[in-house]
């Protein structure tokens, strides 16, 4: 029987997972998504695809794919896996492509975003979905030094463990950093925020990082949030950033941000 | 030493704890609250509550006391239970009160919200914060039919293991049914959405249940939304809801909504 090229589009959340890609012993979300193809079509096979998210790392439209020899219809596989995935990882669309699309190689940009939760106050329930900094920090400054970093560059500063790679240079095709202004709306933390005296409420607690580029180093988004944050906190301009791509070393770059804030929002295959 | 009375307001993400009430071998809020304060001061003592949530139920203004010997600061102690709390419980307000305060007896009203996610689509993040409900429910029906609630009624209908307590008289002050507009906005679902072709996106996705009472029986807000359910489903009208109160038997009333919904939002001490 031919085979068939199914392309999953995927939403998780990565709190309790070992990260995308399968390992021993231990609950990934690659594992979990061949399990339930397994209980679909009785097919043992492996998915490859666009980002493998670390753990703790969300995403909201992950690609991958796989070849079928099933005469499952592609728009099927959608609801058929939903009955075996646990409720953290939904299958948002499912379509047949061509043989030859792979969700890794055939990607052009990939975008990703990181959520900052910029307040005095804890709100325990972002503790898997946001970073939490207290002190306000400035956001038209780190929008304004994160152009920096658009356009083809050697990323090598940005990235953990280099060199992974055959080569550290990309291309960001678009960053931005903005204040977003609602709270979410289900919670009730206005009711909770009116009982904090004395301490400031910024209007709009989130601040989130965008970020396109047709390619990511080996902690590239949380490195280059670590780098905003000190130019947030007024320790570094535009210039430093600069600076810091120029050097191609990872010492000269900020922290790495945690794992929790960072969302893998789209893929494009152009 | 004379022994002072500290109120603490805690929030908190029931999602790993087995409810607030201490038990042998089980992760609770009050246990760990507790832990925190015997870090504090050096003090092992019990603390009590104006809500026992349980597992899963989600608090953003619990209220608390404990009188102490250590001559710590009311306000300082926010901080410090902070630096011995896991995350996802946050004190939110500590002060001192008069020493016969008692955060179960002397509430005057408490306030209970139920969060639907009321849409075709699962979003992963909901899935420990809010009951999804794929179909469309009629709000405006759910609002009416809740009105009847209001009042002075033996709410037997809606409570589990009834006979709990000496009476299951309760004054219920107000009950709301309202959709919420926004979605989370420090999350990308509206990116996400676009991906989701072919399926209505309702632009108000969750809806939500406010209700203020005197008290509240055990399960009476989840067993409220399970009834409320069916009447925005069409099944039933107010008319129902008055004849299940007028029953006074718990086989009447709609089924249990699931805890991860509910969050105790705050309490009023007059």
């Amino acid at each position: 029987m031919a085979q068939r090229n199914i392309r999953l589009t995927l939403s998780y959340d990565g709190t309790d997972f070992a990260g995308w890609q399968v390992q021993p012993n231990r609950r990934t979300v690659q594992g979990v998504v061949e399990h339930a193809i397994l209980k679909t079509s009785g097919e043992s096979l492996r998915i490859l695809a666009a980002g493998r998210t670390d753990s703790g790392v969300h995403a909201l439209g992950q690609v991958a794919n796989f070849r079928t020899e099933s005469d499952i219809p592609a728009d099927r596989w959608k609801l058929a896996l939903r009955a075996h995935l646990p409720d953290e990882v939904v299958v948002v669309e499912s379509e047949e492509v061509d043989y030859e699309f792979h969700a890794t190689f055939s990607a052009k940009t990939k975008r990703y975003r990181y959520v900052i939760y910029n307040h005095v106050v804890e709100f325990p329930f972002l503790k898997n979905y946001a970073w939490r900094i207290p002190q306000e920090l400035d956001v038209a400054a780190m929008h304004a030094a994160a152009q920096e970093l658009v356009g083809k560059h050697d990323f090598r500063s940005f990235e953990s463990h280099w060199p992974n790679k055959a080569t550290s240079i990309r291309t960001v095709n678009q960053v931005s950093v903005n204040r977003v202004a609602e709270w979410p709306a289900w919670s009730p933390v206005a009711t909770a925020g009116e009982r904090v005296d004395g301490e400031s409420t910024p209007t709009a607690p989130f601040i989130v990082l965008e970020i396109e580029a047709d390619g990511f180093l080996y902690n590239m988004v949380r490195t280059i949030t670590g780098t905003l944050l000190n130019v947030g906190r007024g320790n570094w301009t535009g210039k430093d950033v600069r600076r810091i791509l120029e050097a191609m070393n990872r010492k000269e770059a900020g922290g790495t941000a945690p794992a929790h804030g960072l969302y893998l929002v789209c893929v494009h295959y152009g």
